[in-house]
């Protein structure tokens, strides 16, 4: 495909409306729809943007010009709508998690394997300049043997307790991200263990979720791993990750707002980003024009829905962890459908 | 006006270049036309875009439809084409310096301002999220009264000796830059003294010109000011700011490329940018969208060719500081124009 | 007590050298009297010094004119050597661990308190500026409630395998610093977990050990905590820290040998320290003058024996949560003695 | 000489009970007596350190059994003592500046020269270690070809106006040591030029003085050269240094009081020294152990009094720069004393 990539979007909550802005500001795509069950906001940001809007996501998977969609919309809705996508022919990009439920996240890559169309999911840390420059060293051999991987995760406020309940648990809504970024940096997971705890307001104890969590890894190749998750870290938003190797370690980290400091007598000032969108404004934007470009040029998504799956397995083996307090192992396994995780037996 | 900015761009060298992509990324300007003298290019980089090309300026001034028109030209042709431009009613933007001549930068901006268009000069730090953050809070009082400014303009490696020798030397070609970031962060400048040098290559000195520059400022309000310039830092491309106030001390800067760290046994590597393209990516996108908006909302542009003048004043004095290795005093004077700048006679 | 404390040292490897240069560098101690098995080693050291030498311990307990003792002789020494010095009611400076054998330890502890000797450990982080200015505000509250504990410990080369192999593990030998400084800045431990594996040198696991290590842990105020070991960082040595809490957060670091950076093409270098001796040289100095003075004022001491059996139970519980694979519990008792932690029943 | 070299102290004001202090502590000198015209201060210090004390300098040059003396009286007193002690065969170790009177300054160094008696001045910045582990690769050759020299001297708090009025001003009390530090690491100086203001007080006018000032410098090399000091930075001490080179570039840097971060929402706070006592402790020790070294060893002093001379004369051209509004010369010339520097003749 030598044109722009014609593309629908569907759902236009905080991220949706996040991913509209930059699909705009994408050269090789074109948005052509949106779709909101709400038409009061389809109908503004489809007048504000310039582009046709509908409530219904048929208008999209009906409309023959269309080549892709991408989806914003609540999680459970997630997997129906890619394999409606796959039914209609449309190369789809999806927000993570594929679900909340791993049958239905399995059943949705399968069905878009076998339509033969793209699934990319919005693991947009692999965008960023600073994590895709290190992968580059890193899969180079730079560091030598991996020992030690290291990654912090932390919000600088916590969501609404309403989004808590309906999150699926920190592991699924926050750790996966950093599970996806082990698994991309250092290799396949076979160990996990986790610990939390509620510590600054009990709604998350009531939602049956902590606020603070550290996970340790063991990777296939036996290196270690350990992420520690936050959602009240209170003086900014910080996504860090540290991997010590035999020939070198390296550290990736950018968290500032601006590059000033401030020096007033007894201190000196930095400012932080204070959320991802600030953080990764960027790496938003690199993840679409990914997609466009796998689409046209048909090669392999950059993100695809086995990493999601995988990602999801480990962050609910994160999950059982911290509820049976003890090591959860993994198994990689294929049943023809390049699916790489599976959870062990509850015990 | 509401719909999007229509504009032509005249030069197709790097700079233009790089206008040419981010015209196509502002969503408020619309690029119509590309000029070179150059046919084979102008035609090859207006197919890459999708847009008219043209060898002759007059087609961009000719078209009624066109608002505005962009000049990276060489820079003798500057100052004539703001003044066509001026009398075919089209608003500029026009890259630094205006000339290198102090009477023809003069004339253009008068004429433009007699005939009612706008034109905003490129100086670019101005649009970077870290100069402009810090210009809001010094503007707004928070350094109390300001002691010393200090800031360094290093290239990593020297541009070839033709540029050199029809550059206009490294005050009015880079320091250019730095006077402004003076005037715009501290205010007016009473006196200047320069001191330069020839290190790196006999070819400086061959061209009259130095490689390396250290420019010491006095302020209207009493401040002092320190440059340092650099053609051969050899280790990066480097800008960076530092003012001392009685209530506080910024700093600004920002070089790093990625921000990793690669850590091996003796030593920490971080890596930087490399030149100005790679750090001010940004800055230049935004000049545009600032000059997109100064048309739509007729409001004042940002950087105002009255802003070149005194900024290219400022560098002709500095060069009269090196060769008569003295302080050189400013006038300040408005002889109707809003020219702000005179050297004072030469002794 | 005015006077200067006297002292003698008993054993002179390489720790113990170290502590000897120090003894003659503070002002509130005098060195009377070094103490060897090497009479050849004792000897050279006390000329270099200028004092008294002997191969024989009781030579320095029968002087009655000495206060006190540093024992830095092997570690199944520590313990009773520890009590003959209480016997003789000389104060006692001992290394870590006390002992490799809880028992040995506890009972050297009770001793000590019921011959009324001061027994101050060598956990001279606790000495350090960086930690014992964060120790201050964090004891003051200004992190608010405590959510996240991190610290890293990281030796540039591993030690020679003959040392790993009577080193009673990396737990006991290394962790046991991390642990002690999670007390002191957090509080006390409930549950430990670790994982680890031996990824440098086979050596490493014929000896029963590992090379790297993470050990989360629960704290009894319900904060969490990981502590990272590596024997094989490569790139210097590491001792960092960081708390969240929910007021602020603070860290804790500094490896620099010299404050410069290098910038050369592609790379700024910066110099690390490169194991422990320069990281900590003046904690080592004041942790012997808050020896000195806590015998001259008769105040407790800064570090107890109480602290080093409890940092010595909770290396054992690492020890055993790798070995078993599971969280393991802490019980805090009190048996008269002030021992402070239990490890629960094996399981 | 095997012994520990034996001195005598003149002077208890702050720098020079810093000194007291740092003598008691130096394992190659055994501070003997202490001088000052205040006998109350001299009897008090003298038994908190247990060492003699005298309201007569000769008491120290008539003991036969002392080597040398440090001298940290007034500056109108450090000429005659420098030639009383060397009338005395007494070493000297003193304070700079020599003197505030050129010749007086030349005569005291002739003295010790001609009456082979050892002269080291304070520049304590050389014994840092941060400046030293750079000169040493600087002075290798690791920089290249040096094409820009940049420092910045600021003091948190201005010193109270009675000691700015006797102080020599601004360039003989503080940027001496910078011009000390840049013909260090660089090498001669040709020419200098200085402007300088008085912004924070009126009283450094009437002093004649001013608060911050900013010196360039032409060295005999080529290479350029910027000071900058400021009386009132605010925020804390700052003694930072940078030279780019053909091949690399340094920065010398540390500031930091501790090495914590405290992270808050909006900001992270780092804490920086107060002044160069906080700064520079080690420096004071180690020069007084090399000057101990150069009299046992019988090696030329790290700094000598041809040294001290030369950063003198640079500063009083400075002083002749800011009045006369213009770069002085400077000339390199032997009498047959060192001496190495000469200002040109007023204009």
């Amino acid at each position: 495909m030598s044109r722009r990539v014609r593309i629908g979007l569907a759902g236009l909550g905080r991220v949706g409306r996040l991913h509209a802005a930059n699909l705009c500001r994408t050269p090789s795509l074109e948005l052509v729809r949106l779709v909101d069950a709400d038409a009061r906001l389809a109908e503004a940001t489809a007048a504000e943007l310039g582009v046709a809007w509908s409530t219904r996501y048929e208008d999209v998977l009906d409309d023959a010009s269309v080549d892709a969609v991408a989806i914003a919309t609540p999680t459970p809705l997630h997997a129906p709508m890619i394999e409606q996508a796959a039914a209609a022919a449309k190369h789809v990009f999806c927000e993570k998690p594929l679900a909340l439920d791993l049958e239905a996240a399995i059943r949705a890559v399968r069905v878009a394997r076998e339509r033969n169309v793209k699934l990319q999911v919005g693991f947009h840390r692999r965008f960023d300049r600073d994590w895709a420059a290190a992968a580059a060293r890193v899969h180079a051999g730079e560091l030598g043997d991996v020992y030690l991987f290291r990654t912090s995760l932390r919000d600088m406020q916590p969501p609404p307790l309403d989004y808590i309940r309906s999150s699926g648990g920190v592991f699924v809504d926050m750790t996966i991200h950093d599970l996806d970024t082990a698994r991309w940096l250092v290799g396949d997971i076979d160990e996990v263990t986790a610990i939390g705890a509620a510590l600054s307001d009990p709604g998350f104890a009531e939602a049956g979720d902590v606020d603070n969590a550290i996970v340790t890894l063991r990777f296939a190749n036996g290196a270690l791993g350990v992420i520690d998750n936050s959602r009240v870290a209170g003086y900014g938003y910080e996504c860090s990750t540290e991997i010590v190797g035999s020939k070198a370690t390296v550290r990736i980290a950018h968290h500032r707002r601006v590059h000033n400091e401030w020096l007033t007598p007894g201190a000196a000032a930095v400012d932080w980003v204070s959320d991802f969108t600030e953080r990764y404004a960027h790496a938003y934007l690199r993840e679409l024009e990914a997609f466009a470009a796998a689409i046209r040029d048909d090669r392999p998504v950059a993100v695809s829905g086995e990493d999601a799956i995988a990602a999801y397995v480990l962050a609910r083996a994160c999950d059982r962890s911290l509820r049976e307090r003890r090591p959860v192992q993994l198994r990689r396994e294929d049943g023809g459908h390049g699916v790489v995780y599976a959870l062990e037996e509850a015990a």
